[in-house]
Parts: structure tokens; sequence; C-alpha cells
């Protein structure tokens, strides 16, 4: 039975929704302009999302620990957010390492041309392990902020691949050293705030998993922001990533294509494009964490902040009940039956160079896609 | 009082929807592909539309008579469509000419390198202006298919720009001539079939038109997906051009950013972007046509290409209702009351100059923004 | 005579190249990360681009006078920096208010949704007009940062331009009252930092400046990487600005098609758009300054930056250079001359009703493009 | 030693310049307009390829046998085109399939909804296969043009890729029964003719071979302007192909971002990112064909198309030279050498984890890449 009321979107932890600390505390600085919001504390943070109805939050080293913090600050800052996280039920589900605030990245990390710099990202990346497991972390994001360059005069990609690969083995040689049960995701972006971005769709990213020295240990980390910037279907690249046992995590937000990373509220700007990733991830039951990496409008005070945090759960909730509701039509299920001709037999290569097709009936048959699409809008628009 | 029930998504000729001959006539052909559907008549076209609720259809010269035409066989075609106009109460809202089907016209029509061609192109358009005026049309769209180039080493665009102004410029003197109750529409591009189309967006176009000789005569007809090719917000360009007063035509369909040509059924890529566009129009009560210049997918066949026509028209009521919800919403209505700080007080310079501001609070003030937007989007997609 | 040798490239005043004080002086700060380079002052800006050739500096308000600085540290910073400008010979030919730094502008000046905020920018613009005046600009770019929306729900945009057009329109009274020498340049840009800015294109600013109550106080300032971020043809929009006599500045820069604002290097991503560009203000020896809008790559320390903005003349010249030899290469413009029919002539109505086309010679007759690309090309990569 | 003088551009069969019969070929029909070049035979193509300097044709098996062809005419073309072939030295290092201008494949080939069109597009592919080897081809190209969808109700993106890897498995598996020394080179394009096509850029495609029952027989056909509709770099993706030994093929061409899909003659229009694609590929010596997947403008008659031709070998030789120039220019090479740290000596963990790093040096260090850039555009314009 499909749950029906408005409380069907009441987000409550079972949804696996998660934010990373830098989403909702994002204080609204850009390019043009200053921070805009206080600060929030990360203890904060999690206190008035898991009154939200989350699940858990996601975080880069840094935003918890402080660059520069001593040994003491880190361990007391530590205690006591894992003390919050008891008092509330939240998880740390993934964490990360900020490569690309620091001045000393501005080359890259992994990538950069300087070999200290390669050695002092992979030696804050070790640390940043170290954290994220201590939180309980099971998955590892690697986003390679600066991993590209402005001129091609710069860097021969190949050399470039190859740090990037060393890096990456290094990495899976660390987890395996410690007996940490920890998985990596790799992120890709095709740019910004590089010109160009190496590895930059979920497609070169996987590709890239199968050179590397554990492939196993290593899946991929998609953003609808990321794939959209350069005109791609999300919902195709999460299809391939499921499709070959990599989609180890997800960042969900908004974009509009070819424009600066807007990381707008999930479900704001495409509801159609959201749709039907909501419907592959709930159509294979996926088990991973519903993660929204984005931001409120920077015209926002903390207060549309929580309107940002709580209307991005509400409106995966609302399209989830959608997909309920498209695979339960008849109309549209019906039309999806006719058009299909079913899964294309293997047949000898004698039996299949000798067969006839009637091709002006192949030639003139129509698809009723147009149909199927409209049934399909009328649904999303809450008129069917 | 709101329509209620599923009637209010009837089309009516009151709702003033036209659809170009080439629409639904379009049989599919492609860049890598040949034609998959049988021509329709215009004859066809008109009874069929009629029948689905239309208001009228729109038409290049060549979609009613063939290039190469006998003046007997003009005469005969005129006829029988003007015939069927009459039988079924179908308007001919707007015509336009054919400037790029022609290999002739491979450099463009008024801004060939060839004067030949200018003077041919012109001579072709009189006589379409002719057909269209004879057909009961008000509305004269220049779409300027190939005026562009692929290289700017062929054309200094200063002397195209000219050759532009000179061709408008002689087609109002001739309607003045004629006393023709006509007027022009000029219609954007930014590029397709040539690699940059002069005068690429409604903007452009828009401020074209004032160095014309009668501007007054001439105004613009912006297409969804021409500018949303550019990546531009559509009801932007629209609203510039009706408070400009110059909002004549539009041409209604839909198109991802950043692509070829798509010319997709109205509202099936972008619902958020479609419903601020009949916001817009609804709003002023526009009493032009909803003209959907877009065509089915290349995969129906002529069922299909009727359900992607019915599903045009019932789309854009299926948001007119939505809008009507938004202004009546009083949650939304009191976001935007708080928010409007009114209209700017015009004060002499002196007092302005010696104004205090509280600039803290203008500084932490938030806009409710995220809330205002989940809210429409709710709206929009039928749980509110 | 042509120059010849390598030092046809030095830069000198007479070449009209000045910058923004904000685009040497760019600490190189992103969404990403942290500042990379220790801020310049004014004065030794204008020291070392003196040194190196250039004709003057451009400024916002804050960029010299920080937001803040009581009356006398105003003063006082004036006078030093009118000391430099004077030792050096430098100028500033143009300047503008800073009106998207400060997070009172959140969600814009001229167009925000509240009256204060928007009083507050007129305020803060009419004295940046007196300091511009003060300093000897005799153009007033107007940016608008923020003058845009993440949700058409937040602001019609209808009421959002008439507010614009209001600012404009009270600050040219403010500068006829005051009998200012000042025009006022228009910069548009698609988007970033705001999801959509109002009047996107150099065309869309165009056409709002013939509805202003005083058009021929106001022109246009086109970006080469605003136009480019839409994918528009930037020289394209500068002739169309050329000719309706509207071109009152420029900005030079560089920018790859659909992403973030990348002000690269001027001719370095796209020398064949650069050379064109500088062939359209070289061939009607535009009187302008060549501004340069752009900054050094984030991982530059300053000795990149000085060689960024040497190299940014250095291009431009060497591509005036290649416009005078493309003017003087007969094959080149024997393949013009052949291709163009010469002006059309403008016939009687009757006479051209009249006349007759060899269309079939028209229909295969070819224009040499290709060959005449391909010359282009080796001229611009100087094998010819 | 460099060859120098301008015979240094004059192309010769050791370059491996191969062009498809498609692109000379090309008739100039758009989706606006009809054909504006007749027909060139295949033995004519040939012959003045030959005289050009060209090694080689490609060909799709429509290219050169009409569809619905007897066998006794295709045997009878097939001789007369090998005759042909023998007599000029050229060769067919490539051959593919039409599988997307047949009406039947309007809902694509191997992923068509029917599954008598995925038998049909099979059976097609093992006959021009068969064509293909019979004609000495080594490498067999497979372009899904049609593999997308306009909608996404339309196909499970999983079940889509499911068919996709079913038909290259049966291909591969019926060259291993034939004993055909061939290999497979899989070439992706994100959209155009389709919405949005399937595997839509390099990265996804080469991640996809991973999944195939014999990834060793596989690789990619990277082309130019299939990966800049998108946005990226493409030597990134030439290089990733490179690096992981998948490079079988490739595609020379032009494009601008975000567009049609324009196949511009090969460095016409992004002489920067072609002369760093000639780079990747000349400093591997890597030894595949240099293929024109590309076509002369539209405004060209038959003397343009062979323009066309030999601009696109001539640009490549110009750009290979100054590749060695820019490997001898020493001050370039001082410039690569001073930033690059060497390689990322591997030290254990526990070295690492109590390395220190003089990070304040780190993140005030220059990369000098603004010179490095300057010296490269200096060097491509011909004035270095």
């Amino acid at each position: 039975m499909m749950r029906s009321g408005k409380d069907a979107y009441q987000p409550r932890p079972e949804h696996h929704f998660t934010f990373g600390l830098w989403t909702v505390g994002n204080p609204g600085r850009d390019p043009f302009g200053e921070p805009v919001r206080p600060a929030l504390s990360p203890v904060a943070i999690v206190r008035k999302l898991a009154e939200l109805g989350a699940y858990g939050v996601n975080l880069h080293d840094n935003d918890l620990v402080p660059a520069g913090s001593t040994a003491t600050e880190r361990d007391r800052i530590v205690r006591e957010f894992t003390q919050v996280l008891a008092d509330t039920g939240m998880k740390v589900p993934m964490a990360t390492t900020n490569l690309f605030s620091d001045p000393a990245f501005r080359d890259g990390a992994f990538t950069s041309r300087d070999a200290r710099v390669r050695a002092y990202a992979l030696q804050k990346t070790l640390a940043a392990i170290d954290l994220g497991v201590e939180l309980g972390a099971a998955t590892y994001v690697c986003w390679g902020g600066r991993e590209g360059v402005e001129t091609n005069a710069a860097k021969d990609p190949r050399t470039a691949l190859g740090w990037y690969r060393d890096a990456i083995n290094y990495l899976c040689e660390y987890v395996r050293s410690q007996r940490y049960d920890l998985r990596f995701a790799l992120e890709a972006k095709p740019n910004e705030p590089r010109g160009d971005i190496f590895l930059p769709t979920t497609g070169h990213m996987l590709a890239f998993i199968y050179t590397l020295d554990h492939p196993e240990m290593v899946g991929v980390n998609p953003e609808v922001a990321h794939e959209r910037m350069a005109g791609l279907d999300f919902s195709h690249a999460v299809a391939q990533a499921l499709e070959a046992g990599k989609l180890f995590h997800i960042d969900l937000n908004g974009q509009q294509i070819g424009r600066f990373d807007q990381d707008l509220r999930f479900g704001s700007d495409d509801p159609k494009g959201a749709f039907f990733l909501v419907k592959l991830l709930e159509d294979v039951k996926w088990p991973g964490m519903r993660h929204f990496d984005s931001h409120a409008y920077r015209t926002e005070d903390e207060a549309g902040v929580w309107d940002f945090a709580a209307g991005s759960m509400r409106t995966y909730l609302i399209l989830k009940e959608k997909v309920e509701r498209f695979n339960a039509d008849p109309e549209i299920q019906q039309l999806l039956t006719e058009v299909d001709g079913g899964k294309s037999a293997r047949v000898s290569f004698g039996e299949l160079q000798n067969m006839n097709f009637d091709l002006a009936a192949l030639r003139k048959r129509g698809y009723a896609y147009e149909r199927l699409d409209q049934l399909t809008m009328e649904l999303l628009l809450g008129v069917r």
C-alpha cells in the first residue's frame, strides 16, 4: 500500500538522508562577495538536523577540526562531536579531506607539479581517514578539487593521471594496512575551480578505477550538479555506476547546464531529472545514503538554511511517492509493455544472418513516447 | 472562481492555441536520418487541429504552396485551404517565409554575400507577405535561418547588419505601400544551422529594432528553445519584450541548454521555466497567440504526432491553473509581501546623500526565498 | 607601412591599454579557496603598470577607498593616488561602484526586493561617481553584479526591470545636475554570482538603453567572458554596439563557453575570436580604451601577475599586426572581393517583383569560405 | 633536425591521414535545408584524396554499397572500389556500419525497444564487418548514433546498457569465430540526434569496455567535436585512453562548446586545443590513423570540399612542427623543469606521517604558468 497524506513526506532516519557539515554550514561567501551568515558549530548542526529527521552528517577534516588545531584541541572537538552524535543518534557515514582551501593546493593536491605538495596532500589525507574511521565512516570520498589545469602547457595529462593513480593506490594500501572497513568513492567534476579538471565526469572516473591496484575498494560518488554542468543526463551516469557495482555514494543537488557550480536544493530546478534519479535509486532499493551536497541561496539567513534542509528531504519523499505511482499506473505500464520487444534472444550467427525482417513494418511503427512522456509529466505535476 | 476538474484542461479556440503547419507536419528527418513519417496535407492538419481545440495554424509560404508551383496551382491550393479554414473556423494569425531550405540561401538570405540572393530573398518575401495577408495573417514572422557565418573571415558583421536592416526597412515600406494591417515579429536564434547567427538573442533583436526606419511596426517573436540554447532565462527575455511593448508573437516549446535545436513539446523538459512563462503571459492577460513551434519525437508515428499536439495545449492549461493557485495561495503571497519593500520613492539627491541606513540590519536580513521556492515547487508538483 | 620586428609588440601609452585595480590586484581567492597573494596597493599597481607601458587604471570605489573609511582617510588616499598618477602620467579613464561585495547586496542593489537597499545602492553610486569624476574618469561602468534571481518566484521580472530603469534614470539625472562630463556604459552578464542576471547579454542591455530617459548618455561595456559564457560570438555583439554608436567601453579577457567566469588573459584561449575582435576595433580606429578585465591564474605569485599583465598587452599588439597583414594580403582580399556581390541596390517593389533570377546558378555556386578561413588560420599561426 | 620551409606542410601517405567517404562526400544537407552539392562517387573520392596526399579512406557499409543493393551490385561496387585502391595505393584502415539513417533505427539500433530492430542491427553489422575485413580494415568503429532517449520514461538505462553490452559481446564473438584480425573502437557522443545518448563521453565508453566479455578487443574512438559538445578538454580524454592502452582510433575535427554537431575543419576553431592534441599524439609517436571526421561548410561547392580536405592535413602538419618547436624551446623547457618537483617518491606510511612540510613556502610559491602559457601562445601565433 502506498502511504497517503502529507506525513508521507516527513523525513525519518530510516530514509537515510545525510548532509555535509559544509552544506548547511555554508556561510554564503562567493567569488564576488563576503559571507552573509555566521558560521554554525558542528554540534548545533547535528542537533538541528536530527530534529528535522536526518540520518547523519558527513564532513571534511577541517569542517570539524580547524586547520592548525593542536592535538589536544582536536581531541576535545572530536569528543564533543561524538557526544552529540550519541545524544541524537546521528551517524557519520562518510568523510573526506579538504585538499583545496589551503593556498598550498593552488596547483592541485595529488597532481600538483610540486612533489612536496603531493606528499603533503597524502599526509593530510591519512590523518583525515583516521578521523573518519574514528567517527564511524564507512565511505571515504575523494574529490579532486584542484586536480587540473588552466593551461595544458603546464602538465602532460598522462603524467598527471599517473600521479593521481599513485595517490589512490597509496591510500588503498594504507586502509588495507590498517584493516579499516572503508571504501573509497571518487567524485568527478568537469571544471571550477580549475579551468579543466582531470577525470571530468563519472564515466572518466569509473574508467580510471579499473586501472588501480585495488579496484574492488573504489567506486564513485556522482554529483547531480557536476554531471549537469557538462550537460549530461545524471540518471544515465548513475545507472552505469549501479550496473557496474560501483555506486558507493551519491551527491544530491540541483544545477543548470553550463554554469558555475550552483549546488541548488535538490529537485528545485529540474524536477523531471530528479524524478528519474529517485526512480533509479528506489527501484533497485539502493541501500546507500541520500546525501545532499548543496547549500541555501545566499539571500537566506539561518531560518532559510533550515527551510532549505527540510525542503531537500521533503522533495525527495514527494518524488519517491510519485515513483510508486508511476510503477503502479496501469496506462503507463501498458505503454511500456507494448513497446518493449522483450529480451533479445541470443541466436547463432548463421541463424541471424538468415533471418528475414519486415523492414517496412519496422520503419513505420511508432513508439508512443509522446503519450508516455505526457502521462509522466501529468503524474509529476500531480494532475494524474 | 477557479475552474476545477479535468475539463479545465480541455483546449478551446478561446485559448488561442496555434500550431505551425511545419510542426505537426514535421516528417522527422534529421541530420543523421531520413523522414520517418509521411507528409500530412495542410487540409488534413487543419481539420485535425480544429478537432483537438486549436484556434488556428501558421505557415511558411512553402508549407502551403510548394516551391515551383504555377500560379494556377497556387490559386487552387489557396482556395482549398481557405475552404477548410471556413469549414472549421480555424484562423491563420501568422505567416512567414521559408528563406533557408533552398540551396540558394546557403550563405543566408538578407545577409548573403551575393547581392542577387539578397534581392531574391526580398522578392520571395513580398510574395509570401501577399499570401499571408490573403489568408488573414496580422503578424509576419522573420526568422533569419541562415543569416550568419561559420567563419568571421567571410563577413564584416557591421556590413551584414546593414544588409539586414535594409531588408527589414524595405519590407516595412512594402507593407505600408500596400496599406496592409500587418506587423513584423523578428525571431532570434544563436546558432544552427549556421555556426553563429546574427542578432542571436531576443535582446539583440530588440535592440536592432530601435535602429529601423519604422520601429513601431516591428516587434519580436521569442522562442523558448532559442533562448535556452544560449542558457538564458526565457521569461526574463519575454518580460523585457512585454515591458517594451514589443511582444508581437511567441514560440512555445522545450529545449535543454547548450544543445542542437530540439523543439520539444512545451513543458516537457522544464516545467518550472514553463510555469513562470505562463504566469507572465497570463498575469498581463497577453492577447496574442499561444503558438507551438515544436514537433513530435522522431520515434512517433502519426498517432504520436496528435498526442504531442494535444499534450502541448493540455500542459499549458495545467500550468495556467497552477498560476491561479500561486496567485491565490495565502502563504506564498504573504512571503512576497513581507519581502517586498515597496516601490522605491524617488527622493532628491541631497536627501538621498544624507540618508542613514541601518547597514547591520540590511546585511543580516534573509529573504525567505528557499521557503518561497519550496512552496512553489510543491504547488507545481501538485502536493499543495 | 607595417611596423616590423619584435618591438612592434612593445606596449606604449598611445595604445590606450588600461587595467582595473581589481585585476592585477586580484589576490586569487575563489569559491573553494583562500587568497594566495598579498594585496597590492593601488599606488604600487599604478607604478608597475606605467613601467609596463599601460595608459591608465580603472577602479571601483572600494578598490581605492576601503568600505568604512572616514572622510579624512578617503581624502588622504585620494591625494596619494592622484600624486602617483601625476608622477607616472597614468590616467583613470573609467570608474565604477562595488555593489556586490557587501552582504547588504545579497539580493541585488538596484533590483533588491528591499527598497532600503535600492536607495543605499544609489547613495553609494552617487559618491562613487563623485570620486570617479574627481579622478578624471569620463566613463562610468554599471555592472549589475547581483541584479538577478535564483528563483523566479522571488521577483516579477517586469518589476525588477522597472527598478533597474528608475536607478539608471536617477543616475543620469544626477550627472546632468552636476554638469559632469560623464557617460554610462552598462555591462551585461548572463549568470554568476546569481542564477540568472537581468539583461543577460550586450543585446538585452542595448535594447534596455532605448527605454531610458536619456539614452544618449548611456552605452554598453561588452565583456568577452560574459558574452562567451552564453556561447555567443563576441565580435558580433561589439559590431552591433559600434554600429549603434553605443560602444562606450570594452572589457578584454578570455573565457571558455558554458563555465564559471574565468577572466582569462586576453587571447590566451581563443586567438581566432580575439583576432576578429581586434580587427573590428582597429578597422574602425575605435578611440576607446583597451581595458583588460581579467586576472592572473591562481597558481601565480606576484611575478606571475606582471607576466599576465605584460602578456595581455603584447598579445593585443601581435593580433593588431596580424590584422594589418590580413587587410594587406592580396589572396585573402581577392577572395573577399570575388564573393562580395556589392551593395544591394534598392529597387522599386514592382521592379523587384518582376526580376528574374538564375536560381540554378545561385543554388550551385560556392563561396570559397573554407579557403578563406584556412588562409586566415595560417596567417594567425604565423606560417603565412 | 626540424624540417624547415613550407613543404614541411605537404601531406604524404606516411603521415597516415585518412578521411571518411561520408566526410568529403557530404552533400551539405542539414536540418533546415536540402543538399547543396552533388554526391561524389567513392571512386572519385579515392582518386582525389590520393592526389592530395592522404593515406586512405574509411567508410560505413552504405557509403560504398547503397542500402538495398543486390549481391551482384554489391560485388561489382566492391570490385571497382578495390581496383581504385590498388591503382592509387590508398588503404581502408577502418570500417563501420550505418545504424542511424534507416527509419527502422528511429529508437536506436542495439538499444531499440523493439527486439527485432536490435536483431536487425546485429545482422547488418555482421555483413558490414565482413565488408570491412574484405577491404582490409583492421579497426571497426561502433558509433551508437541513436542509442539514447528523448524521455527517460521510455527506457530504464540499466536495461539499455545491458542490451548495448550484449550487442558488443556478440560482435566480438563473431570476429573471434571468423578469426578476423579486427579490433573495435567505440565512439561516444553526448547528444544529437537523440536528446541524450547512452555512454555520452569517452570516459563513459572506456568504463563500459571493462564490463565486456573481451575487453582486450575493444578500445575507443574519441572525437574532438563530441567531447567538446560537452565542454570537456579533448586532450585529457585522449590521454586517459592512451594511458589505458585503449586509443584504437581518433576522429579529428573542430567544434564550439555547447552546440549542434559542427564537424568543423580540424584546427579551424580552437588551434590551442588542436596543438595540445597533436602534441600528445606526436610525443608518444602514436601509430594510428589521423582520421578527419568533418565536412566542408555548407556554403562550399566541390572546390571548397578539396580546400577543406587539403587544409585539414596542412593544419595538422603546421601544428606538428610547432610541437617540435615547443619541445625544443629552451625557455619553455626551463620553465617546465623548474616547476616539476620530480616523481613522487613512495615512502612508508610512518615516514610520511612524520614528514615536516614548509607550508609557508608551499603557500606562497608561484608556478609561472602565465609566462609558460604566453610563450606557448606566441609560439602558436608564429612570433616566437
